[in-house]
């Protein structure tokens, strides 16, 4: 998907054992939390995102720990993302981190810290 | 999930074989998209969805006939719906029509015309 300027990418703990509605509903809601921050913060950005087809890939990760590293090197590139806590109704525990959106972005820097994950 | 006042459903054609990363994909376009039309004509609604959690259901359903079916139940309430017709890329052909999201909107309505499908 790197033919895309701009994407997002949401990427899903895999060490959850979350089914695949479970999943869904996981990465809709950071996909929608992330865009509106950006829709917020940079407009232009969120109106290029959407008129270019909205691009999203999911991607997988192992752990907590990767994903909270994950998500500081994003801060640290100054791109926008979101960290999904899920309230824990079903399947997991209240308060779980379950995935996290980063961007709508540049989709090369999204790249630069996330080329050594797989799609989910 | 009817203990919330507002909600949205987004419901995924389980036909096409897609694999979870697909369907997580498919299901926040179709999420997203639909929460922006209903955030441009009923902002307040969106708004109250926002502050109580957003909550998302994501539900299962055989075929196409079945889906468009139930976009023109949801037409007929008056509720704003969006359906995801995917580019084609990966998995599945282009223009294949993968999954509809509903609202957010009235949970009571929305159960109305969602009772009988079961959860992803």
């Amino acid at each position: 998907m790197s033919s895309v300027e701009i994407k997002q990418v949401i990427v899903v703990r895999t060490d959850l054992q979350m089914g695949k509605g479970k999943i869904a509903v996981q990465v809709a809601h950071a996909s929608l939390s992330s865009a509106e921050i950006v829709k917020k913060h940079n407009s232009s950005l969120f109106k290029r995102w959407t008129l270019n087809g909205q691009a999203k890939v999911a991607l997988k990760i192992e752990s907590l720990e990767q994903l909270l590293d994950l998500q500081n090197s994003a801060k640290k590139k100054g791109i926008f993302c979101y960290l999904v806590q899920d309230k824990g109704l079903t399947q997991i525990d209240e308060g779980t981190t379950t995935c996290l959106a980063i961007g709508p972005a540049n989709s090369l820097e999204i790249d630069e810290i996330t080329s050594e994950l797989k799609l989910l």
